[in-house]
């Protein structure tokens, strides 16, 4: 029969494994909607000759059908028994037979695998009864007594929802009054006393006996499954990995094999490549005489699978074979799960292993090098995001796992700069950098940070504060330097006076020390072991690979000779956003950028801007040197004046307190200018208030002398023999007249320092397009620019009315979650770009700027640049290069190249691994 | 020759008066570019057969030739000599000639009208010579003398750029030494002695003889009149009045007749219609043996015009058939410059009228009942900007002239609310509404206001501010409610506790009148007498002729029953926004939105929520009778929550003065626990964070309580007998997901309230588009919605990236203006809208939602829909209607009308009227 790919009404609900790969032949795509993954593995292996027990898959449309109206589809029970009819022929057994009677599992079996978050059954088939004949048959009453004591536990915590601690206590009292200690001590009729027991428990806790009648228990068990989809786990996991809960799930119902029928019987797992380090190599474990859950449980220590070789030869050589064989046919390392019955191997389970980074990237490469796949194929194996965990330092799992184990987790906030600290609570800036000054680790504890604490930031190994978000100044400030940092603590509570900061009534004082990571947002008391990145063979390999296809050029985002250092190891082909403004920001400067501000005549303004001139100089001639022979894309200051001074609210209160306090002198007369300067420059809506060109028109002396700074140092840098390529960036053009004023005046200093010095540098003038003007008028600007850098954080912003700071706490994480289950956005726009909306206004800017400049260099400097889904949307729309962080230009070098495959391929789906 | 319609530089530069008209009779279009308003009415005059004094135009085109390259083109004075030696012929007068001089006028004539920016000289061709000729000619010496000091002076003045008050200074130290008052009193020999005086002030001031060669006087003179194009007076008006700096002045050579000649002699202006009013009458002014100058100065008295027909009929019957024939040739009122030279009567200028907007509606009207114009013709006429004046109180002009004089006005800030308004001075809310409950007049003086204050507010007669911009609180609740309001006084200063405000030393106490103009943003001592304003049967009438071929319809938008009422007498057809919030505002609301924002479990909020909704229903009550059977647009609720809140500012001073004088208690708790949930809601970006739909849909009790009571109030308007038509519209959409669900739950709520009370309303669900991504997206969006409203006050924000409040006292003014000379902007786009970059995106939603649902209504609501060029850009877009405040529907009812007529006659110009 064959299968459309709509799902209808009249399809098929039911199939043997082995029928189910030929009945989808013609559509195999939709196999996996239809069985899941479990099912289509049954029944690829089935159809490729590998021995599995008899079994059968119901599809998942029955699942779906079941979760809209609460019941069975009609006809559905009918399919079952009929095609079961079928196995019962083949094994010459039957379900509730007296004499032979057929054992069944009943597993769910998604689309997308999601481990122990739905229900299983053994054993099915078992009542007192059959019990008896399979003590008979197998000569066995205690196996025959265990599998029962097993079957009714997991039917009445699956399918009557009775508390497994129920009969684990009953087990528990079972043993104590015995006086053993393991469950393998218990003899035949202690077990049988336990199924008594077993039975009056369900008698007592449900008011019906446990039932006897093994279709009553198929039926049970299968809609058992079909409401486990929906279990708060389940649903949780899903949302978690993104999974659409309208897939549902199949049911595999499959006859039973006993791994615990003798000592000549074992069930085990076994990946055909290391999951860990991704050697060739078998790797798993196994358990003689034992059921599947027994692997798992931790009672007994499985053997490792290579011990099998010796123990079981013969039935090893048929594992490794059958399993090379499957290897062969996925072309992808496979995670197996096996049982043998007296002697004869059967695969249960055949999926994609999953695996760590490390591993994925050797496992690619290797099977490229082998010749089972293609360079491409190497490449499109890798999720680019998991790249991220082998570039930074980070603590070990099994550490971090004990250490919530113990109670030591101490609060999670966000994760706003990834990677592992360690060191010692210090609450004050000054603190932190004597501390760090005498080789003390510190990680730097605040209500929130300002300009003022940067000396701090740059001390400590990472920092946490209590406030703000994603885009807080400490977010920010740290991920331009690389350092783990955890914002936004809201719970914590800090008493610095005191010296210490409290937590649900716990206390931790300054000099205790803690774990921050800043990829999950998680802080921990004491130090957690952690583990240094490494960059493999493979990872390279895998980049050179991505390299030959790949079209869109990569650059960073680095503010710092350091950072641009870093960046070009990881195959960095350039800077595309260097903010002058985190320069300002830094601890020698801050008291002339101050003076630069508070100036009451433009000949003060000008002569703190002497200061830094120097200063900003030396910054950029590093930048020229690490970046020698590429271009270094440098925006002029970005931020509104007022970030670079105190707060308004604080003083207010300082100067209302002094007042009230009848206060007067130097001291308040000081914060009372400060303060109507800080008032001055306040705004309702900072983000859309005097910032970017907007000051650069009104104060031109700020960016001209930025200008200046930056042709002396690539002056100095080209006199030492380097090649340096500026490209000026001009922020927040919402018209192509003030790109047009701009670029005139400080294109006039540039010739003016080039002119006074009688040399050439080779330089652009650009514009960030980070408003929606912008886009819509790309052709009137594109008029007087040489590159257009499309600033996506900001264009999201102003593109959604969304301010990033305040839209994350107040409602973002709302509509990512779901109102009444209505889920809002599905993606948060700040991490994923948004393709329907600021993607159609990058799309309008770009044709419009071609339309008028054919050659016009686009690219995107925002955070969007190092994430995977929007670099290959960057790679649809045509772009020449993205921009991210150091960290993440490997992660957009792949993720670049996948683009053009699969663009290639005509597939946009996400990376085909098993999720 | 023909004449192209592109100027090219072999184009002819001079043209005699009686020649020009045929020169450009096929191309007439251009006459005005060419040769100035004044040159082609002197050619038309001409050619007409009026009797107008022989001379020449120098083309425009030579203008701009010498502004760029400050001198003369080549060949121009070749030309000037040659088409002279015509008038001269004609004349049998010679410029210098000894005998039979000619006397030249040398005036400047741009394309539209600057009265005063330009110079001007008279009597050219007098020197030592030809002014004893004149004696001699005229056996008048007096006459003679008078015109030679006369023309030293202007010639001094203009060319030579010496100081008038030098020749003033002669003047009147000669009359003082002869112990006369009036220039009249100087005989001959006395003007003979200044004459010499003037020549020898020349040579002192410029060290050279003052020139008797009459060429190079002639020279001089029209590179004068060329340089006056730039001076700064000029450049000024042209900013003010929008005219492009390129166009470049025509200067017009042209034989002096004299109004001084004799007592046959007389010169004089007179308008076809009465400017003021309209009527049809002569109106004017002449004075006998005078020239131009006298009239203007001012020190003799100039006679009516109707006097004429008595003095001089002969003469007066003659001016009125010629001037009759030109108002017939122009059909339109008619402003004569005219001089009676020994009985014979020359016109010397004719030009379009300027003239109050009374007297535009009251002349275009009767010029179509006349026949001489069409309706069509009628509606273009009308600057519909200029109506606003006749529907506001306004103050008398000439008394704000005197008073500003006497050192009356006080202060000028900005212009938020139009209208004239008288009272005390108060400064406290309370007290403004215990006066007036008195019956007292007050204006309502605060630093800024708040949503406490609006009982004062409605209280007052207007309101003035220290701070806050055109989107200040004061400013939008005040124009809301049609109130005059200056907001942004920075220079002033209150001292509340004292009672008085001061400014520049000068200080103003409580209870002291003040007479504020909101249209100017002046602020007057005293109180100025007003004028009422009146609605005028031609302004009735020529709105009807409009509304037979508008096709947008006009909505407004109003808050109260009031102004629905109001609007609808406008002619307004239904309410497109009507803003819930000014209703949370009021003074008995207030507490209970308050203690719905603190209520701290959903049961304090529904509580609260319980209490406002039989207010918000009374208020729909009123809103629906008014508006019965027209359509009523309900904007649910928007602004962020804090907005209902005392300032963080405030309570934070507040707080650490209590904390610092060491209070404690209930009040200190009280202003702790404000504090802190007014920390909880502040947000970095107001206009970007939890506001609109965001809050409906994460509070979503506060709409469905506005939607209940819009229903109940909908069902108690029908049981009435009235027909309510409600359209309830979601604000601030981003995504289709946000609109699909607020839709669903307040259609629940809707239908709930319907069934409940079993009857049915017609109601539609719509959205506002006022996000950029709601513009690109609205294909999505158009799904869910029955209308589109455009918010262009908010989508201009977000396109720009501008944040009104912020921009516009820190950067928008400077754009505007200029930054060394460039305009980055040349309208404000919060007043025009932007059609380059807010009207794209607009475009783009258009297309997408009619793409969706072809049926789907769209207007305007933001400010803009009053707005006459953006009301022109609705039409072309096939809006369907546009909404604004109650005093701008007649406005946007012409300005639709035009719309459609200049589309249709394919002009996209500006209104025709003579600038």
């Amino acid at each position: 029969m064959p299968v459309k790919t709509e799902l209808s009404p009249t399809l098929k609900q039911v199939y043997l494994f082995q029928d189910a790969f030929k009945a989808f032949e013609e559509d195999q795509a939709s196999m996996r909607d239809h069985l899941g993954g479990k099912g289509a593995g049954l029944a690829q292996m089935s159809a490729s000759g590998v021995n599995v027990p008899p079994g059968l898959t119901v599809a998942t449309t029955a699942c779906k059908h079941y979760s809209k109206t609460n019941a069975m589809p009609e006809g559905l029970w009918d399919e079952i028994i009929f095609e079961l009819a079928k196995i019962e022929q083949v094994l010459n057994k039957k379900l509730g037979d007296a004499k032979n009677p057929l054992l069944l599992s009943v597993r769910s079996g998604a689309k997308f695998s999601m481990p122990g978050m739905m229900d299983t059954i053994l054993n099915l088939g078992l009542n007192d009864t059959t019990c008896q004949s399979l003590a008979q048959i197998t000569n066995n009453p205690r196996f025959a007594y265990d599998s029962y004591r097993r079957f009714i536990q997991m039917y009445a915590n699956v399918v009557l929802q009775i508390d497994k601690e129920v009969f684990e206590h009953a087990l528990g009292q079972k043993k104590k009054s015995l006086q053993v200690k393991l469950d393998t001590d218990l003899t035949a009729d202690n077990l049988k006393d336990l199924v008594d027991k077993y039975k009056s428990l369900v008698k007592e806790k449900t008011g019906l006996e446990f039932p006897q009648d093994v279709h009553a228990q198929l039926k049970g068990a299968t809609e058992a499954v079909f409401r486990s989809w929906n279990n708060s786990r389940a649903v949780y996991y899903r949302n978690l990995n993104k999974i659409d809960h309208d897939l549902g799930t199949a049911v595999n119902i499959q006859s039973m094999v006993f791994g615990n029928y003798d000592n000549n019987s074992a069930t085990g797992v076994c990946f055909t490549r290391n999951p860990s380090t991704g050697e060739k190599e078998l790797y798993g474990e196994y358990l003689i005489n034992a059921q599947g859950e027994d692997v798992v449980a931790g009672i007994r220590t499985p053997k490792s699978i290579k011990e099998m070789e010796r123990e079981m030869p013969g039935v090893f050589n048929e594992l490794v074979s059958t399993i090379t064989k499957l290897e062969n046919h996925y072309k992808d390392m496979q995670d197996i799960e096996f049982t043998i019955e007296q002697g004869k191997l059967y695969l249960l389970q055949t999926r994609q292993g999953k695996r760590t980074a490390r591993s994925a990237l050797k496992v690619a490469v290797d099977l490229c090098k082998e010749g089972l796949i293609s360079k491409e194929d190497a490449i499109v194996r890798i999720d680019p995001n998991q790249l991220n965990q082998l570039l930074l330092p980070s603590f070990n799992p099994k550490e971090k796992v004990k250490f919530k184990k113990e109670g030591k987790l101490i609060t999670t906030g966000l994760n706003a700069s990834p990677g592992a600290a360690i060191g010692k609570i210090v609450f004050d800036p000054d603190e932190a950098e004597s501390l760090s000054s005498k080789g003390e680790k510190v990680i730097l504890v605040r209500i929130e940070t300002c300009p003022d604490d940067i000396h701090g930031i740059v001390a400590a190994q990472g920092v946490v504060t209590c406030r703000g978000g994603m885009t807080s100044h400490a977010a920010v400030v740290a991920r331009g330097m690389g350092k783990p940092c955890v914002v936004g603590c809201e719970s914590l509570s800090i008493n610095q006076d005191e010296g210490h900061f409290s937590i649900n009534d716990k206390t931790y004082s300054k000099g205790q020390i803690i774990s921050i990571d800043g990829s999950t947002g998680e802080v921990f008391a004491d130090a957690i072991e952690t583990e240094d990145p490494v960059i493999l063979e493979d990872f390279t390999t895998l980049l050179e690979y991505g390299d030959e296809v790949r079209k869109l050029t990569i650059r960073t985002n680095a503010d710092t000779p350091l950072d641009a250092s870093v960046a070009r190891s990881f195959g960095a082909q350039g800077i595309g956003l260097c903010r002058t403004e985190h320069m300002f920001m830094a601890q020698d400067r801050l008291p002339w950028v101050k003076a630069m501000i508070l100036a009451t005549t433009k000949e003060q303004r000008l002569e703190a801007l002497a200061k830094l001139l120097p200063m900003q100089q030396a910054d950029f001639e590093g930048i020229f040197e690490a970046m020698n022979n590429l271009p270094v894309t440098i925006r002029l200051l970005d931020p509104p004046l007022h970030e670079f001074l105190p707060k308004l609210e604080t003083l207010i209160f300082d100067v209302a307190s002094m007042k009230a306090r009848k206060e007067s002198g130097k001291e308040l007369r000081e914060k009372e200018i400060l303060l109507a300067r800080v008032r001055d420059l306040h705004e309702s809506n900072p983000m859309m208030g005097l910032r970017g060109c907007r000051l650069g028109l009104i104060y031109p002396e700020i960016m001209e002398m930025q200008v200046r700074a930056i042709f002396k140092a690539a002056i100095n840098a080209k006199a030492k023999g380097h090649s340096p390529l500026p490209e000026i960036m001009i922020p927040l053009i919402s018209c192509a007249s003030e790109l047009e004023l701009a670029r005139h005046r400080l294109e006039a200093c540039a010739k003016e320092v080039l002119e006074e010095n009688k040399t050439q540098i080779n330089y652009k003038f650009g514009t960030m397009i980070e408003l929606p003007r912008a886009c819509v008028t790309a052709d009137e600007i594109a008029v007087h620019a040489d590159f257009f850098s499309f600033g996506t954080n900001d264009l999201t912003q102003m593109t959604f009315g969304f301010s990033r700071d305040d839209a994350e706490g107040k409602f973002l994480q709302q509509y990512l979650e779901g109102l009444s289950g209505n889920k809002l956005l599905h993606q948060n726009p700040f991490e994923v770009l948004d393709e329907k909306g600021v993607g159609r206004l990058m799309k309008i800017a770009c044709d419009y700027g071609r339309q008028v400049k054919p050659g016009l260099k686009l690219g995107i400097c925002g955070e969007h640049g190092g994430e995977p889904a929007s670099i290959a949307f960057a790679q649809s729309l045509g772009l020449d290069y993205v921009s991210c962080s150091p960290y993440r230009v490997p992660i957009a070098r792949l993720a670049a190249a996948q683009a053009i495959i699969k663009a290639g391929s005509g597939s946009s789906s996400k990376v085909a691994l098993d999720k």
